[in-house]
């Protein structure tokens, strides 16, 4: 049986003993960002916790207290794993009933006043300052999805596929905490594509879509110049979240050739608030996709289960429904796994340092869009309308082949057992009207 | 007859009284980096002028004194282009013959001494802590130079080419000042292009090349989901380098399908160290290429010359014609202008912002590579020998078709008049040997 906490845990929550995720919030005592872990319906407030000698117990932290007055975690996820594991295992034991330092804050009220928040009192925001952020497109099935769309199923995948994680450099001024608000981009689209010439119009995006992904912070620099070896690319996973790499299908249609997606990604991306450590993690590692081509050694790993184990899911919220029914119902739209990837995070990793690429700690590493092979599990509504064809029937008479303003899109991952989840919380938006230019 | 500066400044300097443009350096003084501006052959420290009263002729800036005394440009550039305006044109009038501040140096040894270093002395860092980088193809030659290249020359330009500014999302981490060197890149290449199926090989690149392009610096941010109308956009240009933007076209070649470049840009990007200012360049505007399309209103500038008119140049030099004769001799490769760019700027970045994507102070823009129409003008040797088919002849018997170990390259660029240059110096850099990985 699993530690139990002296705290009341819901067992459905996603901040278990288990979990310890890592964030950035302000509180009604303080509204300087400042880091904090969840546990359970609480928010412990780590800068007071720290003030107030909570890591008396932990003498080898003393020397970096400092992190904990830091408006980002950049400064934690710098010490490197041995720190952040030792920094959450004290907090479990802190936490855990029975424990060596579970009198440290349950036998102290007036301290589990100042350091305990419902999360429901708190702001969550960028847990890290991105320095970079790069996207991936290891969703093997989401590739041929979107490639049997676009071009012969035959030859849905391009050749490099197999032999190298494909990726581009993204936003990272535009990318923010779950919560914040969507507003439908404008820009060029073509009202007629099969017109000779093409003749784009300005307008706000008719096929406004999101994409299920996973992403990575990274906790380690490389010097440019000096490609991260494989073995050693683990090292330099700080944790992950979950991610809604929202876009513009109709302003991508028109833009991407020959140099990629840029204004239809640029205008928002969405990230769930806590940070799940990659030794939270260790435990749910699973076997992805295969890849059919053998690798370079360069991209070898030794590890088989090299692929996170998380239950994917996305749901859509319209504003019909939470109109008529008076109160929000959301309908899940997808539901996936994340085993549905093809290159793992240290792939990723290596494969972009290899030319000479420098990692900076807090830059973003996307998966790229997840998606089964059901139609059910797709991770875009582009797929899942096979490009906008055919409407997909929400509960109470309504279709979608897009996002509709006012529809709000949660999506929520998990592993592990009732009772001692790891999990995101939410990664949620909500789409507002466009703006005048 | 244009001002003359009590210092003596050679008539070929690009460094001129009518350019004072600003960088970051340490000295032999001070090894922490802070701000200076370039004026002839020295560096004028601006932290060490501040520290002693230097600006206190310049009552209106007595609040933002502490710019100077930062390392990077950032918080000088984002007090906007009326401060930039005043300070520069202060600084003019401290360094001309006769002006009413002359005397504040000129009459003062002991200050002289400690602030001007000859620019020999002094080292250049980055001039702004860049936050998102970005990369345009607004060279309309190279685009069809490379499109003939790659396609049938009837359809050398993608259909949105003359609708939009086309761009992508680059590295910002890997971006550095002139004279670092620059590791060859490692990375999947194709051995043999033209096998079936293609199989990658691991090697150092072998088709390694340059692309001269002017960059500019961003000095006012946007809210995200607020775009940059175009009559407010030149506002938020803080001045602008040169860049020579490094690529491997063999491991581009091979992966920038359907997502873009990616690990063939990513490794280096090399910026000359001296900002030249908005002001600076006001007299030196001309009208660029013309382009096919009306635009959507969103990208019509009121101002026809809306281009920088800077004559542009790369200079060669390899290591053989360093040994043979006893001293480097720089050859050169490319003469063009950048009035061979069709969208500016401003056009830049009000596209890149109309999505709702917000800009920070310190982001940078690419124009792409810029070519002319004749061989002589190419910005790229992938344009120069024809992708690789035809060697370029150098001096002493050499040919080259791509960049060979040892090789220097170095961009250079100004306008003006004799004695009145505003220029950039150099944007150089030197090709060490491919590491191991």
């Amino acid at each position: 049986m699993a530690a139990q906490s002296w705290l009341h845990i819901p067992t459905d929550s996603h901040f278990s003993l288990s979990n310890i995720p890592f964030g950035i919030i302000t509180t009604p005592d303080s509204q300087v960002p400042h880091p904090a872990v969840a546990i359970g319906t609480y928010a412990l407030d780590l800068a007071v916790f720290t003030e107030n000698n909570g890591f008396s117990g932990l003498p080898e932290f003393q020397a970096h207290l400092s992190v904990f007055s830091q408006e980002t975690l950049n400064a934690f996820a710098a010490l490197g794993q041995t720190v952040h594991r030792a920094v959450r295992r004290y907090l479990q034991s802190v936490l855990t009933e029975g424990s060596p330092h579970a009198a440290l804050l349950q036998s102290n009220s007036g301290l589990r006043q100042k350091v305990l928040f419902p999360l429901g009192d708190i702001h969550n925001h960028l847990p890290m300052q991105i320095g970079d952020y790069t996207d991936f497109y290891a969703g093997k099935h989401h590739a041929v999805n979107v490639g049997t769309l676009f071009r012969d199923p035959k030859i849905a995948l391009q050749p490099n596929y197999t032999h190298l994680p494909v990726g581009y450099h993204g936003r990272a001024s535009s990318v923010v905490v779950t919560g914040t608000p969507l507003v439908r981009p404008s820009g060029q689209i073509l009202d007629n594509p099969a017109a000779d010439p093409k003749v784009p119009i300005f307008s706000p995006s008719r096929r406004l879509d999101i994409e299920l992904e996973l992403a990575a912070f990274v906790c380690k620099c490389n010097k440019l110049g000096a490609p991260v070896p494989i073995t050693d690319a683990h090292e330099a996973i700080f944790g992950i979240v979950l991610m809604n790499d929202w876009s513009a299908r109709d302003i991508q249609a028109w833009e991407y050739v020959p140099l990629g997606p840029f204004g239809s990604k640029n205008f928002q991306t969405t990230i769930s608030p806590w940070v799940i450590l990659a030794d939270a993690m260790a435990p749910f590692m699973a076997k992805g996709l295969e890849n059919e081509s053998s690798l370079l050694p360069y991209l070898q790993e030794k590890k088989v289960d090299n692929m996170y184990d998380l239950e994917l899911q996305v749901n859509l919220t319209s504003k019909q429904s939470n109109t008529k029914c008076k109160g929000a119902i959301q309908q899940t739209i997808t539901k996936t796994t994340s085993r549905n990837l093809v290159w793992s995070f240290p792939q990723m990793l290596t494969h972009h340092t290899v030319t000479g690429c420098p990692m900076h700690v807090g830059d973003l590493l996307g998966s790229g869009t997840i998606s089964g092979l059901d139609a059910s599990e797709r991770g875009s509504l582009l797929e899942q309308t096979s490009g906008g064809k055919v409407s997909m029937k929400l509960n109470g008479g309504e279709e979608r082949k897009f996002l509709e303003d006012g529809d709000t899109i949660t999506m929520t991952g998990w592993c592990g057992e009732s009772g001692a989840l790891v999990g995101f919380g939410d990664c949620t938006g909500t789409i507002l009207p466009a703006v005048s230019l």
